[in-house]
């Protein structure tokens, strides 16, 4: 059987990553499709609209055979371990071809940019400290040492989110000396960041979370398909909420008024005195995004900001996170197809499958279900105490199922 | 000027205190009548009410000249220590006689047991450890041991809260060698545990709180002073809510959620094992209440959980509660007789007079600063942002400008 990968949030899955999906199928010809998607808290330091187990049921409704969990270790990360704990889980489920969206749908483009910065490397690191030294942020400092390697005939422009993320991509396949055979599509109209409905039927997540915030669920249908729509209303009636940061301020708050500095420098990212900055204007923040505007500079950008304060939100510490490659593989979901290609390579995967944190432990795992538990925090009771146990008993969630409910 | 000491929660302030203030100035003729009271959190573990502020105001109305409060590290304690910390800070501030409740009214009995106790030290000692084998609770196994030294003409019955408070107010007294000299006034008919208003004009501080929880302020009009009405009213106008352990679990869920169980065994009184319980607890746990009784053994009191659980909710650790004594006293308010005497005896006070913690820093201070904030968390913004600064820049409350606005 051949496999093909993605690498997703699915935050929520919209048309822009069915059509993703679609064309990953058609340049692939996979017999199975393969996601590993973050879990409660993701990539740019947010909770997920919705939880991991809503997301992967969107995720099988929309063609993906199997969802695994990034764990959190990977997923609340700069792109490069982000890119590294994915690829690490894809490799060990003997993936064959990785596909993900990028601005030109080029992959030569990143294989020679992967390629020209281990041949300068020496240069391009001085270029990143000196940038930095400047004080400039890292991300800037990367793209502005990217466009120096680069000269005038730039391959990629590196300041665009989706170029981040394949780049690393393809640099990870290849210091991993993976076998996975990178491949890129190209994605439609929607910018990465866009607020706005872009175009009639695809729109970044970012456009459609922003008018989920609003409450406004039935103005988004044009642009995700109506699996995805009936999930976010399901979610929407049994929990109440949508999860946002605000949602989450007044425990990060709490939880900030009662740590010393000395215990707000052991959390993982908190450096060079961040902590008394943060100590100090917590106090007067009374919502999450005066908390931020007081917070960032041009050195912390404001994703590394949210990480951060994710990693105090669940308290992960340093020594928590001295961690350099995915230890297991925890599954979310699966299609049929899914299910006979596990059944089929389980054998030969080269990290052991969880189904069941219950009957799993791993300090790794622990992260995930601290993760989990927080995720939760903002849900009424009993609402949240079910879902805490419910994180214990679940099993990967079937298709079959799933469909059964919708009609499909 | 004659100085008379009590020791208070104020809980609310009610007619059986204003009795006992009223009492306490009669037997004693003090010029000055000075109230050491708990702030944010109380001894039997749990928060107050309304604010320390709040309770400075119904204090002086009731007519006390000086409100200093007793430190969190004493105040959220068993009955010994924060019996120690009150009558040190009383003894700083010259006070000359302490005066509290008890069931029978007469001091001798105190002065008796306590010198009985002090005699038969050891064989106390023993008998107290030996209940405690046999799984006796620490208070249980006190009042059991008191019973076995007193034989059979007991002078005091040490399972009354109120006999337990005086019994150790007095053994500090004795064994700091303070000057102080103790008296006590009968109790008026409530009982203190009492949930219902057992007479006229006399309820117990509890039965009260159960009123209020129940938001019908004008039945509790009977027994306490039109002031703390007024007071109450003014507490749940402003802040839409009074205090209680119920609205501080969804934070003191989530702490518990992020902490390992060698986390939170540094935690002030979690010992024996005990961590284990309670991660183990809290997941299923969807109040506080129901929490308490899936905690609750016959070996650990209520009030003894209460107030662990008190230290998880502020991360009060093993290291910061390391204190023999109190180092500072924190003015809360006055009467201008309260102020004359303060300037008069101010050179005199053998401990530093806190007016603004702004100015003021100590480790012991900012346990209380800690616990401050937390009290707060439950407010919605912006009013919580506002009070935690107020708590930094509120000077003493004076009675003049209370007293002003009530139109007294």
């Amino acid at each position: 059987m051949k496999t093909a990968g993605v690498i997703v949030e699915y935050n929520p899955f919209h048309n822009g990553h069915a059509y993703h999906l679609q064309e990953t199928k058609n340049l692939t010809a996979a017999d199975v499709t393969i996601a590993v998607m973050s879990g409660s808290f993701l990539q740019r330091g947010e909770p997920a609209l919705v939880s991991k187990w809503a997301r992967t049921k969107m995720a099988l409704l929309g063609g993906v055979d199997l969802v695994v969990e990034l764990p959190y270790a990977f997923a609340v990360q700069q792109a490069s371990i982000f890119a590294n704990g994915a690829i690490s889980i894809l490799e060990a489920l003997g993936v064959q071809e990785l596909c993900f969206g990028s601005e030109s749908g080029q992959i030569e483009q990143f294989l020679s940019l992967v390629k020209l910065r281990q041949t300068h490397q020496d240069a391009f690191d001085a270029a990143v400290r000196s940038f930095m030294q400047q004080g400039m942020s890292y991300p800037k400092a990367l793209s502005e040492a990217f466009a120096a390697i680069q000269g005038e005939h730039a391959i990629l422009d590196m300041s665009k989110p989706n170029n981040i993320l394949g780049f690393h991509y393809v640099q990870a396949i290849v210091e991993q000396g993976s076998s996975i055979i990178p491949r890129t599509v190209p994605r439609l109209s929607a910018q990465y960041h866009d607020e706005t409905f872009a175009s009639a039927s695809i729109a970044s997540a970012t456009s459609i979370r922003k008018h989920l915030t609003a409450n406004s669920l039935s103005s988004a249908a044009g642009v995700i398909p109506p699996s995805t729509l009936i999930e976010l209303e399901n979610y929407y009636e049994t929990y109440g909420i949508f999860h946002n940061w605000e949602r989450y301020f007044p425990f990060l708050k709490y939880k900030l008024l009662t740590m010393s500095p000395a215990q707000l420098s052991n959390i993982y990212e908190v450096q060079e005195g961040l902590e008394h900055r943060i100590l100090s204007a917590v106090k007067e923040a009374s919502s999450f995004i005066s908390f931020m505007e007081a917070l960032k500079t041009k050195r912390y950008t404001w994703t590394r900001l949210q990480r951060l304060l994710v990693h105090v939100l669940t308290h992960t510490t340093k020594e928590e996170m001295r961690v350099n490659t995915p230890t297991y593989i925890r599954l979310l979901g699966m299609s049929k197809k899914g299910q006979s290609y596990l059944s089929a390579y389980k054998k030969a995967a080269s990290l052991p499958l969880v189904a069941n944190i219950k009957s799993a432990s791993h300090p790794l795992l622990q992260l995930d279900i601290k993760a989990g538990s927080v995720y939760y925090s903002v849900l009424p009771e009993p609402l949240q105490s079910m879902m805490l146990k419910r994180d214990f008993t679940q099993h990967p969630i079937r298709y079959d199922e799933v469909a059964k409910r919708f009609q499909i």
